[in-house]
């Protein structure tokens, strides 16, 4: 094996590092959430219709879990696709990758609240939990993004990378979630009725479903 | 290295990926079901006595880490032999794959109530886990079955597959276990002695060995 | 690459999915141990004095949580060595692997029990982890017997294996682990001051080393 | 495959190991540490004014969060660095990284005492993570000593190594870094305004700055 070649294998082996890092990172993430599922402390005593009541009060919280479980998943899922286009990394690659694992990360923070403060009379946690999903995809397109622009470096296939990762639909996010930001911080603002929140999320996810179809 | 070869390379990295994600899921959850087991705090300046009562109070924990522990590496070495067959992924494959992992993920809460709740009178928790295990038991039959009916596009060896995973036994979880949770449901909706469900669990396990053997 | 080629290439990283998989585990369980040094809650708004207090009660847990650290480092790095001769695995590798691995797993336990109790009137929290380092010494030294015992097929350069392992230095552990636990089984059952724990272990550790420096 | 050729990428898999081991010990370090920021219990029922107070409260904690993971993402690029000029390894490199990896692995507890004690009139904390990063930091240098002293072992082109990884810089932090510890230890008998250790560690990070670019 020549110098060229040798060199060409650990650059490999670096992007395979951060490729698997990043795999840790979700593999983490997608676990612990399950630790919030437990009974209260001192049931080996408690009669059956207390034990009954206590798995009840779970059932939020594991409909909160198997929602978190399978949104971590496909987040997972899109930076395996994405990742399988790349052949090399920059050191700016690094830090999108690490700012993307950072909203990756706030998921169980997110899950946590909205397990904890959900009732049909309080929303807000499980707008706290979209909030996390928003900035985490939106991350996921500046990512996206990074790449794109410097294909020609870093990916396999240069050429059709912007069809590869639908980079057109991908690209409504750069505006969309911003507005959808504005629009949340505006209806705080102005004490709109909690469901306003819905339709905006109901308006962005509609509207990059169309976007996605027609490309 | 033709492109035709790299692409190959690129995509054997991918299942890599799906596998050994696979594996640090498996590591994190028969690692943290350790974390249950705990001394009380504050025994720095308690008795003898009181300590070899909090030790004593432990031992069921105990015997179920033991327990959960070799059940999941049991799980572990499954997936392991399951996915020494594979050659490609799909995005089925993956889902499938998430599938099965999710219950993986509920042993520790499975765990857990057993762990809280078991005693001799309270039979309860102990099903909350063999529930759990039947489900990614079952989740373990339909990634299976993916495998086995997709062999030529996923499989090495793609004809003998069915004989290398004793498909033959495994298939009879498709009707065995729903039917054991339609008998369960029953169980509890008519009120029956708890032991009822021991005997449920008992005929699966019985009519499995004799199957598996037979084949 | 033909058929028989692939296959070897499989089942070599049949046998990586087992290190990593070990890996993981001893990642998590050197990782989690930290958990255990925590400032009590509500310090926010504490005095200096009542700070620097819990700064100095955390000393005991931080000096078990470095000895403990190293101690499984330990392990890892004997974990790297006895798989560095390995080029092939079989399901009894796997399971005497789980057995070792379930031992490391209960090292939070052992630390968080030494941390919460030892005390100057108190040893009892050291033994339980010393007891522990003992399980995981044996189950190691059954790991490495298993080796030795099927050199042909597991190792690289088997003929060689026995003194690359150290195995005459080993095999003394097969008869001195358990002699040391019946010896401390006694000490209990006739409540011999717990010095004498002591003189058990520094036996065992003095013996142990003679061996390993006169082969 | 001759021997020599197997025992060279046994050889490599085994440095591979102790990579990807380091590697598991940052995804995990990175992503336990958001388990501290959470609502307290009992939240479902509280009034809204009641839970913006509990995500007011949690700023702090968010702050420190984001502060923590970057700090520890900087220190695994910084790893994924120095190790890409590795080819091979030592007993000693294996202690080294285990000296190095046993700093990271405080980093959970400096951001809790942070985020803990953190307040207008109350630095202490903040002072006790910037000591575990410069431990940490102390402990990298050390690292980075023993491969320039090894580079004809361990490194791919031994002949750069000094200007790859930026030793003489690096080298400063030999003396800078005991001396600011001599410099806090002195504050603290001497009782000074706290704001003197800020002193200390900008006017290192001011030096260490110049020199790295003068060099």
């Amino acid at each position: 094996m020549d110098i060229k070649e040798e060199q060409d294998i650990k650059r490999e082996f670096q992007l395979e590092r951060v490729i698997l890092f990043s795999d840790a990172v979700f593999a983490i993430i997608i676990t612990i959430m399950v630790l919030e599922i437990k009974l209260p402390e001192g049931m080996r005593h408690a009669s059956t219709e207390k034990l009954e009541g206590s798995f009840i009060e779970l059932l939020p919280k594991l409909a909160a879990y198997i929602f978190a479980f399978f949104i971590t998943g496909m987040f997972w899922a899109k930076h395996l696709k994405l990742f399988s286009y790349l052949k090399d990394y920059t050191k700016q690659l690094i830090i999108y990758n690490l700012i993307f694992l950072f909203f990756i990360t706030l998921f169980p923070f997110g899950v946590s609240v909205m397990a904890e403060t959900l009732s049909p009379k309080n929303y807000e946690g499980f707008y706290v939990y979209l909030t996390v999903i928003m900035l985490a995809l939106f991350a996921h397109t500046l990512l996206t993004g990074y790449l794109v622009r410097n294909a020609q470096q870093l990916c396999i296939k240069p050429n059709q990378i912007k069809i590869n990762l639908e980079w057109k639909a991908q690209k409504f996010n750069f505006i969309a979630i911003p507005a959808l930001f504005i629009y949340a911080i505006a209806g705080i603002h102005y004490k709109f009725n909690p469901e306003v929140f819905s339709y905006g999320f109901l308006l962005w996810a509609i509207a990059f479903g169309v976007i996605r179809k027609r490309l």
